[in-house]
């Protein structure tokens, strides 16, 4: 499997502590040596650093952890491969464009009978079961909506009927940004924390690295991170249940759905 | 305006030295403080390292200088800003995918009446004339090609057509690729030069560096460089025509069409 992080917060942010705990698990604390990916967005643009190797060999992921880019969204993977070989075209976040937005996706589990997914003009490069997925929404979602909705509560609800449909095909746990709003879904495991005023001290579980964030921000600050398991130990992460989305915007949570499969269990 | 720098080989090879000299024109010999950026192909795969900044003082262009990623097609850019805002959305070069292809594409110069240009599902993320031009190139290329044509040579003679028509609204120096083929298209300015054995030393004009290629390469490696302005001052570069495109594949010129305008002028 892999191991998913996001960001959401108000004023940019830098993700070097959190990520520094993810990239321990990518080939030191962790089996996921498949590579690794990393997306931050700017305004409307966004760069993404990626590498098909592991994390915590990784020169360029080196560069991530210590460079502080401040962002406020930010979607990252790391990878232990299942469906598609290890190679950069199946290394995440896939990122496309909708909308004259960028659209940013990490996924986490596995699906089966995913090859009849039909994708329209959102062809995929790779050969993985998670590109397919991302093609697929797209194409559902450019379907559905010929503009970015007025009411985005619309493309959430849409969007969350639409991820229903993928964990009926397996495990699917996702991040997906926009760069405004980052977007989970959770399938088996998703972790969420908030932090705001007043900001206390975090602790990494895989690496030796106390961060006070106090020192760091600013009393107005609100930063959500969200992760495939707890990043700290001396903090409380809110687990997501089977079938729920939640998005958030500028840090704060702003839509959470329940959905239908989940209502109904 | 902005310098281009593209790379076709037939073995994975580091483009460091060529970048090295373009760096400096990225605020030091040169400029193009408004950003930069580089695209590395690997197999169907590719990453993007870019930055807002001014390349010669960017810590990320620092590591792509030392750290030897090895491709056969590359594409880069710095950016002297005219149109849009200094921003990463405004920031070559743009990727988007057609067919299951990357395409990137990056531009030198500057269009007039280009705001009408009709983009389809293709739609502009940032405020340039070169975005926008990418976008409507992909999407003609879309609407006349549904899938990858089995006769490449269509592709290239069609695109030529559609740059000539880019060509009539002011400058457009151009370079795009898929990481199988690199296409380039010449208004003003564009340089090319293939390096083969015997291979001998290259000395950058922008930098006190030579590079003895004779150690870094075996027999049968075929490069081709193609850049704006030469980069070394001890070898021949080729001056390409107004309104000429060459594509390299494997480092080898594999077309070169002289377009109508050119041929009536």
């Amino acid at each position: 499997m892999c191991e998913l992080l996001g960001m959401s917060a108000n004023v940019p942010t830098d993700i070097c502590f959190s990520f520094s705990g993810l990239v321990q698990r990518g080939g030191r604390t962790g089996p996921h040596v498949d590579g690794w990916g990393i997306t931050f967005y700017e305004g409307k643009g966004c760069r993404t650093f990626k590498d098909p190797v592991a994390c915590a060999q990784s020169r360029i992921a080196k560069l991530v952890q210590e460079y502080p880019i401040k962002s406020c969204a930010v979607v990252s993977h790391i990878r232990q491969a299942n469906r598609g070989s290890v190679a950069l075209e199946n290394t995440h976040p896939f990122t496309r464009e909708l909308w004259g937005r960028y659209w940013t996706f990490a996924h986490n589990g596995q699906l089966t009978d995913y090859e009849s997914l039909v994708c329209g003009h959102f062809e995929p490069v790779g050969q993985t079961d998670s590109e397919k997925a991302f093609c697929w929404l797209l194409n559902q979602l450019s379907a559905r909506f010929p503009v970015f909705p007025s009411v985005p509560d619309e493309l959430f609800q849409f969007l969350a009927s639409l991820c229903n449909q993928l964990m009926a095909k397996g495990v699917f746990n996702m991040l997906l940004s926009d760069g405004e709003f980052l977007i989970t879904y959770c399938t088996t495991n998703l972790h969420t924390i908030t932090r705001r005023a007043p900001f206390g001290q975090a602790k990494l579980i895989d690496d030796d690295v106390t961060v006070d964030f106090q020192q760091e921000t600013t009393p107005d600050d609100v930063v959500t991170v969200i992760a495939t398991q707890p990043l700290t130990n001396n903090e409380s992460w809110i687990k997501m249940a089977k079938g729920e989305m939640k998005v958030f915007r500028l840090g704060e949570l702003i839509v959470s759905l329940e959905t239908e499969i989940n209502q109904g269990a």
